[in-house]
């Protein structure tokens, strides 16, 4: 098991063919000769993309099969995600009014704590 | 205005020491000199990683006050999470089961539509 760290989806995901090859993935798994076609590089040049891929968890390669086909992993994928819930209000519209709408009720039970302290029992 | 590009939000995000500057600055805007603090470096360094950050679009600059107070700009990052959500299905199980669930009725679909035709009237 490779140990997936955001540096390394991060740095992998910034170069746009290998956001290409991941694309191609999305439709399902297949060779590295069929990964390659579409692409004006060699076979060795999109194999080390590959690799690069690999390391950070994003895809994986089948040992089963002789043609080794590439999928798409979701592990590492699945962590950009998670690191990106915890900005998601700063983009989502209808997370940010909820987040207004929290502070105001935060602030109102502020305002109004002392009278409603026998809700709480 | 900055152009995005998914290049540059990506590789800005590769970096922990810039992905703790965002975290910092996800509880509110601040100086470079209170960002600074944290962190082991000196000034320039930190000043050299919000330059790469507000480049990608990743946080933005105030010009009204002259502390420069730097804040997190969503653009980029919803960007990242659009660009995810193509995948997403990849990673969240409910939208994967809801994925077979489709895939399902769409062989079922195409194994009864000669007899349903005339629903589609």
């Amino acid at each position: 098991m490779v140990k997936l760290s955001l540096d390394a989806a991060f740095s992998a995901l910034a170069d746009p063919t290998r956001r290409a090859i991941l694309a191609r993935l999305a439709l399902g798994e297949t060779s590295v000769t069929e990964l390659a076609k579409p692409f004006a590089m060699s076979l060795p040049a999109v194999s080390k993309h590959l690799k690069v891929l690999e390391r950070a968890g994003l895809i994986a390669r089948s040992r089963a099969a002789q043609w080794r086909p590439c999928r798409i992993e979701p592990a590492a994928l699945k962590d950009i995600d998670e690191w990106l819930g915890y900005y998601r209000r700063f983009f989502d519209e209808s997370l940010g009014r909820l987040d207004d709408y929290l502070k105001k009720l935060q602030a109102n039970e502020r305002g109004t704590k002392d009278g409603n302290d026998d809700d709480k029992k």
